[in-house]
């Protein structure tokens, strides 16, 4: 099987190391971080950063994509003691999509019995949470978003308007508990995916992001997708969606979710759709619920349940100008309206609950009435869906269910804001996860902008993921520079989101690139960049040679108009005369210096 | 002198017409305007667009640059009777920074006496909108920014948020006269570059863009200048900053305002610096005069002036992060620091006024302080800065000179509202014109995308134009397609934000694309969108076949999880029975079809 297994990147960033901070309640979990060694002339420590991409970035690390990732949390699970492994599911030829011979891509070659809960027990971590349980996965994550910031040192001024969001100076895990208690934050994590590396979702939180991959009907292959996700996460997606359409959909999952770091989300309906040829209208209950057995088994950490969408709701899309734009949505809108019959969605809403707490399995409540142009936000389909998910929301927390609810789509600027505000009341604080939203129709090719611009917008009024949106979108299946590109955009939305909500650890990054700048420190900027390659190679563009990494002046504007050349001059003359000094002899001379409290 | 001319980008973009809309108040004046046809089956008529682009764009239009642009306002100017030919000043070797031989841009063939005002009088658009006129420039911007649209026809719903903003539903001449005459909007026209079309900057009009281009000690020519101030018009720039700084700066600069059709606008500090040998504390103020003059000679049709950057204002900026990061503003700053003066610039205000109001060249005084980093953001220095452009503003106002205010910078987005706020107020409403704001440090070679962000919300809050930032930001000079990418960005926010303002006429685009969306036109969804062809290769990667483009599926998703095409089933659907049938049908039968207004 050796020969079928792809080749992924690997190897660190410039300038950076993976480090571990050990837990103290479970002193043997190892949360990894990135840091970041400046030059010796900063006098500055390295720079501490997230690190979502796992152990591809980490040179001790064997991988080995047949085999498969550490199964970081077996251990974890097995000490809880509540739950139990099975023989599970048969693989059915339908499941790939009846792909066979040379077209069926190969199973993933090393096969776990699955962990299911013991006797009906509920194995989420908001059940943990409610029982005063902080689990190791709840330290991993205080620890992770904490990026080595520690009570009563690295104190920050706090600046910001957090819009109701109450980030604390230091995370702990009892904050962590109680987050995911009260539903305000969730940690994807079912029991068969111990591979992953656990991170939090919720407003109170560093801001996620989240990258799409997939095969579809048209195009693409399981190594193009397995490289996608660990190219995606190697730039800095928290989780990853798995939205393949085609034939192969299980193979190619369990490649996915056996190599990834993150957790990983899927849209089961698309896999049931599949199973019944494509014909919406052949989707029933029974299928749809083979399907969440079949991928909570393998390990999906969060499924979009498309649940909100009712019969009564589909006469307020048909006005629309674009109708309705979720796949899943679309799907369940065609089934109901031809049976004549409430969604099989919402009807066994509280089913699909007992399956998700028995592997633990979040939810992503589907926003499949979202709009889908400017002209359709915030219109009353989307609003009247909205409260369905509320009702929905309260639904999985009676059953102990970690949830989330999904947002839009397209939304002008001064829109967003009352979407957020009505999420929040209408679902409990359930944390929201919205796509962009696009704040503008007509650029597509550049939707990564339009919506990075709604995407940071709505992740400081309170968004705690954003799905990202890549330069393909409306157009085309995103390559990997699409997907890199979607990434790096997006990365610079939550970060901008979280300097914006006054995140106490966000702005250390920023100064400490602000200061390689001003120092021309030029290896030091590109180091700490979102992405250090493309910044160096625009720098090696105008000013190629090597001597110019040292260079005292920017290289858009030459030496003579440098003006950090020249603050620098100015600083030194300064520095030597004595800024104190030089107002007192100018306010006697002339009052040409003023103190700073006295201009008018 | 034909082989030096260069060669630049013409055409007109797919499925677009350049056309013309006349004047009413001034018969002879022709508006020109982009119609995109749309397919026979849309069933809709074209759509009209702001066009930029000038003649290059128009296939009746002969282009040849070594002539120049047709002088489209000579016979408005000549009709007002109060502007004079003269001589002008002699070309030094030093306007060249004294290169010679080959090394010196040729001169420009054709050589126009320059006009200035006669014995004192104020020829600005300010001065007549305050006496009453109604200038041709006025009436020709009034049409401009209709796009079309009539009263009592095109009515459209206004939705928005407009912050204080009042855009009228249909512009009038009278109302564009009586913004000017209020200083809420300026119409660049420098009565020495009659070949623009003229074009407003004011928060009660469309939000315009600026792009920067320029040649620098490091790179750089006249023909790839010409060529990105043609490109940049091409793609939506409304203004052009030539910000040249190394030799040769008059003679590139007269050849990019005889080809420009949009008003061109310069850093004469830049120019006075070169003949200085660079060295700032050899400025002077005659010097300085001198460079107004020959730039307002040449059609300079605004000035960037560094005159807030007051001596007592320095020390506030040496404990920044960043210090003193416009060029400007440094050059100024250590000008004042080493003679222990107060600025010229500051100092001679009223005479540079003076300069400005027998040209009409127009003010963009300039932020010298903003900040360099977030952490510079709104601080003590930027605002005292602010304060004195207030006062300069009154000043430039009293002489009837146009004003407009540069802003930052480095801003994170919770403080970009209270930026705005503040310039509103210390400036007396005078347009704002931001360089971004980017929104966060860390994202060298995507700072169009922070800044994006920045630059949509302050547009929305009141900016009136938007400075781009190109990729290149921070790291070399843009090349061609950073241009593009540029223009494209700020195109986006620009857009996002008279939407998010409620601009009359925005949302008809969005509309007529999303409705192309809708209904699988891809070739009309090309056409509409910013880039067309940057929407159609995207398209053509995943799709490449002629039929493709006729397919009622996307190509993201592929025939089957097309949700577009399953709400066109659900539409027909609903049609064929009607909906209100269906349901009553269904409430009888179990309540399944809610009308809207009773959902809970």
């Amino acid at each position: 099987m050796k020969n079928v297994a792809p080749t992924v990147t690997t190897g660190q960033l410039p300038a950076s190391r993976r480090v571990w901070h050990g837990g103290e309640l479970y002193p043997q979990i190892r949360v990894p971080m990135r840091e970041i060694d400046l030059h010796p002339s900063a006098g500055e420590p390295s720079v501490t950063l997230y690190d979502s991409s796992g152990p591809y970035t980490d040179p001790d690390s064997e991988i080995a994509i047949d085999r498969g990732l550490p199964r970081l949390r077996a251990g974890w699970l097995a000490a809880r003691n509540d739950v139990e492994p099975y023989e599970g599911r048969v693989v059915k030829p339908e499941d790939n999509g009846f792909a066979e011979g040379a077209r069926l891509t190969p199973e993933f070659p090393v096969r776990h019995a699955p962990l299911r809960a013991s006797s009906g027990k509920a194995v989420t971590q908001m059940a943990y949470a409610r029982a005063g349980l902080i689990t190791p996965e709840m330290e991993f994550v205080a620890i992770r978003e904490n990026l080595a910031r520690k009570e009563g040192t690295n104190a920050v001024e706090r600046d910001g308007r957090s819009w109701g969001a109450e980030i604390p100076d230091v995370i702990t895990p009892e904050f962590v508990r109680d987050e995911v208690a009260r539903g305000r934050a969730i940690i994807p994590s079912n029991i068969n995916h111990p591979e992953a590396e656990p991170m939090v979702i919720g407003r109170n939180f560093l801001v996620k992001i989240n990258a799409n991959i997939g095969n579809s009907a048209v195009t693409s292959s399981m190594a193009e997708e397995v490289e996608k996700m660990v190219w995606a996460t190697r730039w800095g997606a928290d989780t990853v969606m798995d939205l393949s359409t085609g034939r192969n959909i299980h193979n190619i999952r369990e490649w996915i979710v056996r190599n990834s770091p993150v957790p990983i989300g899927t849209v089961p309906l698309y896999q049931a759709l599949e199973k019944v040829g494509g014909v919406a209208t052949d989707l029933s209950w029974k299928v749809f619920r083979d399907t969440l057995i079949e991928q909570a088994e393998q390990g999906v950490d969060y499924f979009t349940i498309h649940a909100g969408v009712r019969l009564h709701m589909i006469p307020m899309t048909v006005d629309r100008v674009t109708g309705i734009v979720s796949r899943g949505g679309s799907i369940m809108a065609k089934w109901c309206l031809h049976h004549h019959k409430e969604s099989f969605l919402y009807e066994h809403f509280e089913e699909i609950c007992d399956i998700a707490r028995a592997y633990d399995v979040s939810f992503s409540l589907g926003d499949g009435l979202r709009p889908g142009s400017i002209a359709d936000a915030n219109d009353a389909a989307q609003f009247a869906e909205l409260e369905t998910l509320g009702e929905l929301t309260r639904i999985a927390w009676a059953k102990d269910c970690q949830v989330m609810i999904e947002g839009p789509g397209h939304v002008p600027m001064h829109k967003i804001k009352e979407n957020m505000d009505k999420q929040l009341t209408a679902c409990g604080e359930a944390p929201f996860y919205t796509l962009g939203p696009l704040t503008t129709d007509i650029a597509p090719g550049y939707d990564h902008i339009t919506s990075g611009i709604g995407a940071a917008m709505i992740g400081w009024f309170g968004t705690a993921m954003l799905c990202y949106v890549t330069p393909k979108e409306h157009l085309g299946l995103p390559n990997r520079d699409d997907v890199k590109t979607g990434v790096i955009t997006y990365k610079i939305a939550a970060h901008a989101a979280d300097l914006a909500k006054g995140h106490p650890a966000a702005r250390l990054r920023d100064d400490a690139l602000s200061r390689a700048r001003f120092e021309f420190r030029w290896e030091d900027q590109f180091n700490l960049s979102l992405d250090p390659e493309t910044a160096r190679s625009m720098h090696d563009e105008t000013l190629p040679k090597e001597a110019h990494k040292v260079a005292h002046f920017c290289s858009m504007c030459g030496p003579k108009f440098c003006s950090m050349r020249i603050s620098h001059d100015i600083r030194a003359e300064a520095q030597k005369e004595g800024m104190a000094r030089m107002s007192e002899k100018f306010r006697k001379g002339g009052e040409l210096y003023v103190p700073v409290g006295e201009v008018e």
